[in-house]
């Protein structure tokens, strides 16, 4: 029998959003172990100037270092867009972003090369996607849509004032010569939540990206680069997963399990200086 | 002519909330000057641990009082829950803080004691209106309302979907005894942009108290202990104003014109040690 080595991804957002991302890794990397890091104390990012973002995220990814990441992913739109070159020169093991990969969908998914990404304000604002889909050749609409973070914190992930929320959205967001956008990029980590719901409301010619599971691909293409292929034995053993917190673990624990999708054991309180 | 002199009044909030406090206080304290900080660059103080929003707190009260202010209003609502009690042992003037007004308007108005307060998540989970309203011997029934900061900053301050929105709250909260209940406490300072529709929405039996307006009342009480009677002429002068931010300051004009109802100009940026 060949043993291979299971591998530790790292993963880090401000909150709990990029528990969707690790959510997606799971299913395509299930060969790895995972240790994921949540800044809940200091979110959000996104009022927060780019100096700032990057020395808490350093603080992060160190933090994942040290817990054996050997790969890092910034599974925050916000942490990505404003210091994803900062923190790729300072970590000393190969990082991956979440726009970039959103980005590379979207172009291969496009046939009229017009897309429209929506996320949070500080996201929209960094016009991190508009950068990576126009170089790609391709059109973009940016829509910041600020009320889907509090709706899905709310739990209200199919409901009648979040679907009339994204309805008012999209009218906005699909016009002006963009009413027949082909690819619709979910520009934040919160929205795979919210997926069934806006299928049903996005216009029927529009495929969806999902930003974590495009990046999640991304992570299987590099990680599988990096380490000789598993075995199925490999594959078949339960990933380990180590979670930390700067703020209430107990909260942590709680909110996560609807973003993960299922039960969160043993969450570290991590407790940074500022 | 006997002339009094014109005191200044600090104000200070996370962000902009607090301006419907400055503006209620325009109104009933117009023979005083203000300065206000809106600490915006760290804003919502709500996931923070009450040592962190005490020491930020402390920071901007000593900006404030090196810029003249001879009395503190507390116009946050978490900042108050969490940390007044060690404000006003460290600050060198006197400090208001917005929840006993509104518990103390709340109790004075209410004539079968039974009392609903809706705020946020971080106000309604510290229990300060709990607290200060059942001392004065009223029951009262607590209410998170997390998806009404986001629809008054989104400008949605009169439309159908915050209405929706207002009257599911509503519903759970004006339950289960409090049916009957005859005040509603508005415990957070960016609902009376709202009052006009949670007016229309709240049970006609129950009468509005706005926080912002009970604080603004308690400071001209004190503020008449502390200083002699003003003169006519003192009232008509036009208060100064200067506004403090640690986040941008365009954003702030922009966004704080909506709360305090008129122009802003001249915002200074404040660089803070974390």
């Amino acid at each position: 029998m060949i043993t291979t080595r299971r591998p530790t991804i790292g993963v880090f957002d401000s909150g709990f959003g990029g528990l969707t991302v690790l959510k997606a890794l799971l299913e395509v990397v299930p060969e790895a172990d995972y240790v994921y890091f949540g800044d809940t104390a200091r979110l959000p990012y996104g009022s927060k100037s780019a100096e700032t973002v990057a020395r808490y995220a350093l603080q992060a990814s160190r933090h994942l270092e040290q817990n054996r990441a050997e790969l890092l992913v910034i599974a925050c739109n916000t942490a990505t867009a404003l210091a994803l070159d900062r923190i790729t020169q300072a970590a000393n093991v190969p990082v991956v972003g979440v726009v970039e990969p959103g980005a590379e969908a979207a172009a291969a998914m496009s046939k009229n090369k017009r897309v429209v990404v929506i996320g949070t304000e500080a996201t929209i604002s960094s016009h991190a996607y508009r950068k990576a889909i126009t170089e790609r050749g391709l059109e973009v609409r940016e829509k910041a849509c600020p009320l889907l973070v509090p709706l899905v914190e709310e739990g209200w992930v199919d409901h009648p004032v979040t679907e009339q929320v994204a309805r008012i959205y999209f009218n906005e967001a699909f016009s002006g010569g963009f009413e027949d956008a082909d690819v619709l990029v979910l520009g934040c980590t919160h929205y795979p939540l919210l997926k069934p719901l806006l299928r049903r409301v996005a216009p029927d010619h529009a495929s969806i990206v999902d930003s974590a599971e495009s990046t999640a691909a991304a992570v299987a293409r590099q990680i599988r680069q990096l380490l000789p292929p598993s075995n199925n034995e490999e594959r078949r053993i339960t990933p380990r997963l180590r979670f930390f917190a700067t703020d209430s673990v107990e909260k942590f624990r709680r909110l996560g399990e609807r973003f993960l999708g299922h039960t969160i054991d043993g969450v570290e309180h991590v407790d940074l200086k500022e």
